[in-house]
């Protein structure tokens, strides 16, 4: 029922967005996921920080892959909140998520982001969400 | 202290990561601001909708600014939560964001993400969020 | 499937908390719900104000009864989040709730908490969350 | 600048409503703190489970006094999310709530709450938000 990291990895390539974004997959274990985005200048926003924006795709893609990791592929992110704590800069975003508690059909997820700088990883955005497995002949969310 | 269409139109257009999106600000009054991105493929996840991530830059950024709308350009954006409705796909996105409540140095702003389709908008996503006055010397947030 | 405001008035008069708090339905209609608390000495905090718990006991509730009046009464609360915005003081807070977007399964509402004052009501938080139909022969969450 | 697990249980007792509700502080270190709230008939719902408002004061409550515990008393709540998991019922609550993040004037923490039954402790609820240092001369938010 559960993904493989290379199943996994496969399901992000799939995804346009995360190509666009270009994240990767860099950890898969039943109940954690972590994706790193290397930082590059079409992910800023004015002030030359990463763009919010690029925290909540994180925020909301790491959840939902380490949701997956418990309940498996079939699975709609209900929602999630997220709130930034420092600005972020440096080479890389890395969005670590890990289940808290799951169930059959759902599982709640918490995520830190943080930016890899020359000083160290400087924790920038905590989240945390839902996502539930697709009920058949039910119209499902996102991601 | 507050911002006109153009002035914000060019603070979008100032952000790689909305260039990157290809976000447009097509309403910008007292209070409220609209954020328009036309779907592509490029902004899809792995079964043809459009991203969560998509979705949550859309919140963040609208949220945002509709907070500037009413105090002024110098703000991050604290936190927001998000809740997943229905999947994505048409021609384009609104995220349609109102200030609820502001203060001198605070605003809460909520957001309805709509998906424009043949057979008329559908409500795809709502979000809630708070923005704050940077404070000088203080090291804030996001976007 | 829905509820009349005598039934739903009967499910707030069965909840023993709701009564240890002094809630009342106030109003009850497809798609809307407003509680209203009575403030008194036992509802504050240290420094004289409604205590933030009581705030979000109305959210929650309120929240509830509002999906409740759409989805009919064998719903669970998912969650939600709450944003303070002013201290709560005054003759009685009103919480009033509606739903933003339902199905048959699960509706997301929104909820705005005031505080009757003698200048009038004064917006003290605001809310939003999701209630889903509890599914037979599975273990469901809240109020 | 940060309390002594005496005065903090202080702060506690003068708080009309938490005594209403019953909590005690069992736990407070630097960045953590632990309220238990025994079941009593007053506390729950129409079911026979801990009323949903119980589980979201102990978390509004919990997140409070772990901020306090980092940035010491002249604090305010900023606000919340919370996700139910399963109802609660057994001899007593327990919110566990950790400072995640905390800098000179605001700190995030994340909070969760186990239903303490004879089986051993069921999680039951888990919340994440922030709480600021009062600035002078500004009218702030809650608990």
């Amino acid at each position: 029922m559960t993904l493989s990291l290379d199943e996994a990895a496969e399901t992000l390539a799939a995804q346009p967005f995360s190509t666009l974004v270009g994240a990767r997959l860099t950890a898969f274990t039943d109940g954690a996921a972590t994706l790193t985005i290397p930082i590059r200048q079409e992910l800023l926003q004015q002030h030359g920080f990463v763009h919010g924006g690029v925290l909540s795709y994180a925020a909301d893609n790491a959840l939902t892959f380490a949701a997956g990791s418990v309940l498996g592929p079939s699975i709609v992110t209900s929602g999630f909140s997220i709130t930034y704590l420092r600005p972020a800069m440096g080479t890389a975003l890395r969005a670590e998520a890990t289940a808290v508690s799951s169930g059959r059909r759902q599982a709640l997820c918490r995520c830190e982001i943080y930016a890899d700088t020359e000083n160290g990883p400087v924790l920038c955005a905590a989240a945390q969400g839902t996502a539930s497995v697709i009920d058949l002949g039910r119209t499902g969310a996102s991601a």
